[in-house]
């Protein structure tokens, strides 16, 4: 490679992954100037079909994205909503009614065959499908109804960064759209995340501290799920540290006993209903002498052992999520270089990963 | 406790645990003889009322069961079915419309705060409420229009097993009757059962060669992951060592990447579509050099590094993960004996979890 040939430029590890991730604001920006309109435009024209069931399908990344669009569907909507098991269709050949139901599919590169094909199985069983992707051109955009495009621009480092929090945001302006909302909570996003992002100092101590765990537990409720689930993916595919995420109430029906007081326990408290839900959480954790890094408003913080401080007055608990993951992926990033691996390029992936 | 008094009995480290587990094929009996036709009868009634969707509620191991039942529902019966996140309704109040939507609350105790909640808004909000229990006069059966018990009697031990395949068993049954079917593909259960129970000297070898890991991945696809997540949960919370549970196409998309050849997957190779659905993630997996564990039929055991291989011959796949859990239930308990500790009394755990 070129690292051996003097006369190429070296690769410094993880240059692409870190400007993917100071793209973000940017993205955000965008969706918001110029990718709000249409959406707008497909939430409208979706709501006057009125579908009764939403189903979510994705794989990885997208999959937490999708997880978050479930929140904002059962609680500012009101609906019923499932994420789908694709190989109930892709390997069972599982035929279900689905009129009146609303199928999002959700995928970075929108290649992946079993997303493409579960998709079309989905619109020809009478499903309203909307496909939310970073590629118009995509066979999954391709085979929808419906298409959002996310436009992070392309994304080049293995793990996805500013693709998630642009789904998120697409997904949040178009569940606002569904329900005629104004989407006005994310407006004040793209600036909040600027500041967090040039808190690197903060999260490069936090990953001095991290860097030797052989483990991690995440932990969250509500909103913040999502978010805990998407940093322990990213952490197990750039670090390789087992990261294991919970729902607070899941981990104290059995994993709990895993935690003890070598195990640090990251906790995403979002400002709200989630992050009150959690405290007794917390506080069984705290009982256990658990090392808990808190990411969260500063007050929470302060009670924790660690933690990085997110601006949360003013800013809506449902749109949260989109702050929330970014010192996270900081924190993967910052705990792989201080290994000495190279964040762009996990082992054994690829971009487009071809599951059938 | 008795243990330091030498005129009370001494507790045998995981008696309890390893009582529970024999004693499945006996619960799987009860169920089929006198648990069946209650069963059908429920399965007869709601099946008159039509639902067009199906939203599951449980946490922990019956979170697993319910998987499973999503699993059947999707397939069999060719309903759209989803989990619920309970906290969109407990933390955040959501009311979504439930009119035509079965919700079945499936919980070994029907005793946490959160189950009995959200079902009951559920009811308000116009479901079909079914809850599958081990406890008929728990406040969940209480509160729930209809009631299966799963008739596997008191469970002691903190982690869950006789209740898991109860759950499983009663809950394939209801999807049977829902869809007229006979269920007769259970029949031969019991017997399989108690022959795989029979064989621990094998799961003894398994468990001293996993003794000393410090992680384990697990990962399946369509009827089998709900097996490799319940394993995951079971050696977590019995042996603390952190387990990780992945579909196999989910395992590609990320977490592929911390697997090495120090790190040992099990994977769970359901005879018929879900395993083959799984053979290239296998492929993938030899050529990281993983250490690869396979619970399956003998020829894919063989072309494993180790496994256990099982009866699937004339067992239909929708009923194998009754069978396939149990060679991991007993792994989770040898290795938990094999590091010294008891299986019965996981630290910081209690039988019914308060969440809420």
């Amino acid at each position: 490679m070129s690292d051996t040939n003097p006369t190429l430029p070296v690769h410094t590890p993880g240059r692409i992954m870190s400007g993917e991730m100071a793209e973000q604001p940017a993205v955000l920006r965008r969706i918001l100037e110029e990718g709000a309109p249409h959406i707008r435009e497909v939430a409208e024209r979706i709501a006057a079909r009125n579908p009764r069931f939403v189903l979510l399908s994705a794989r990885g990344t997208s999959d937490n994205a999708a997880l978050y669009a479930k929140y904002l569907i059962e609680v500012l909507l009101g609906k019923p909503a499932g994420l789908s098991s694709m190989s109930t269709t892709t390997a069972y050949g599982a035929k279900p009614d689905l009129t009146d139901v609303l199928v999002i599919t959700v995928s970075q590169s929108g290649g992946s065959p079993d997303l493409v094909a579960s998709t079309w199985a989905a619109r020809e069983a009478g499903a309203i499908t909307l496909a939310v992707t970073n590629n118009p051109d995509s066979p999954l955009a391709e085979v929808s109804e419906f298409h959002i495009d996310v436009l992070a621009g392309p994304e080049k480092a293995l793990p996805a960064t500013k693709t998630y929090t642009a789904e998120l945001l697409s997904l949040y302006l178009f569940v606002e759209g569904l329900r005629g909302g104004d989407g006005n909570h994310a407006k004040i996003l793209p600036e909040l995340a600027e500041q967090i992002l040039a808190r690197q100092s903060e999260v490069k101590a936090l990953a001095a501290r991290y860097r030797f765990a052989d483990r991690l537990v995440l932990t969250s409720r509500g909103y913040g799920y999502p978010t805990a689930r998407e940093a322990a993916l990213k952490l197990m595919e750039t670090s390789y540290i087992p990261a294991l995420a919970f729902s607070g109430a899941d981990l104290l029906h059995g994993p709990l006993a895993m935690v003890d007081n070598v195990s640090p326990v990251i906790a995403i408290v979002t400002e709200g209903k989630g992050g009150q839900a959690l405290q007794p959480v917390l506080d069984r954790l705290r009982g256990r002498g658990a090392d808990l890094v808190v990411i969260g408003n500063r007050e929470s913080v302060e009670a924790a052992s660690a933690g990085f401080a997110l601006p949360t007055e003013g800013v809506a608990e449902e749109v949260q999520p989109i702050l929330e993951i970014l010192p996270l992926q900081m924190l993967a990033y910052e705990v792989t270089i201080a290994r000495g691996q190279d964040p762009d390029v996990p082992r054994a992936l690829a971009k487009v990963t071809e599951t059938h």
